[in-house]
């Protein structure tokens, strides 16, 4: 059976430099890497009480990068603390993406307020699919992620969502029922890039 | 008692033209108008089976608008279907707001299924409390809102949410609160204007 592979995140050393990137990759069912996004977003913050520095030892990306699968599909790549700004999931979706990818380390403070409302809100806001796998348990040490992997649709529905261990979901994405969602309310074509600048009053 | 009043929208008409704004007023404590924010995204779309063409008889408007409120805090206006549009609220954002203004007519299938979603992600992405007035019941011959009318603090969190009739709600808005979580985590100095662009791979 061909498939297509899309793994996430991994430390990539990067030649030539220091800092590791955090990286996502699509393999093909050739076996080639055929896609490395690097995670454009540093996450310098504090959270729960906790210190992260990520700029201390990684270096971010500098572009958006999208895989094309087997079938054609495109999928939009992004890693983690990525969720936060739609900007990313803009150019990813104008560039043709149908599903949206994140894989992610979230806190647990952030998987229980976060997680699922912004998985959400890349669905609907841009009609993707979203496929989002977040670590459970220590996955440094003292650092704790949680969970709640999950599969969302282009009208939001979460789909498929996984139990507090470790384990897979999946579940079936109905494409052409993105396209008919897309036709019926073309969000896309409502964009005003004109009309995104400075407001008026400041 | 001095207060400032933000009320939308309204059907606006425009000298000189025929077709109407969709706009909302800031109305300060001297009783003039010191904001004027028209629609800028269209509803041309089909929801549940009825068909919507707003740019039949609308005019939309052409740039984003901030109140500035009599303590000086900034407020960016929105109106209904601008909510899909998480460009406009980054732009709102930028410019200072605190808090995002988001008077609605949702329908009842976007109210149920998108409505709280994509208010409590504007918040979060932005760190800004979101105050959301949505019609509820026929607001016009065969078309019915949702109501649910709610205000989110800059977490995420749903400080109050109307009952399904007419009614009122209030919530006190922690300015200070909102500062701490904005040096916890800086989402805002944390975007990356230089890579969203269009992506690799396409």
């Amino acid at each position: 059976m061909a498939i297509d592979l899309v793994a996430g995140s991994v430390a990539e050393r990067v030649p030539g430099e220091e800092k590791l990137a955090n990286s996502s990759l699509h393999v093909g069912a050739d076996g080639e890497i055929h896609a490395l996004y690097r995670k454009i977003h540093l996450f310098d913050v504090e959270v729960d009480g906790t210190v992260y520095r990520e700029s201390d030892h990684e270096r971010a990306g500098d572009r958006p990068v999208v895989a094309r699968l087997g079938d054609g599909t495109i999928a939009g790549m992004s890693i983690c603390y990525d969720l936060r700004f739609p900007e990313l999931y803009r150019e990813l979706t104008l560039a043709g993406a149908r599903i949206l990818l994140v894989p992610a380390a979230f806190t647990v403070a952030t998987t229980r307020d976060h997680w699922e409302v912004l998985l959400r809100a890349r669905a609907i806001e841009n009609q993707c699919f979203v496929i989002a796998a977040n670590q459970i348990g220590e996955h440094a040490p003292g650092l704790r992620s949680g969970g709640r992997s999950m599969i969302v649709d282009p009208w939001g529905v979460v789909l498929a969502q996984a139990a507090d261990v470790p384990g897979v979901i999946t579940a079936d994405l109905d494409l052409a029922g993105q396209e008919a969602l897309r036709r019926r309310l073309p969000v896309l074509a409502a964009r005003r890039p004109d009309a995104y600048v400075p407001p008026e009053g400041t």
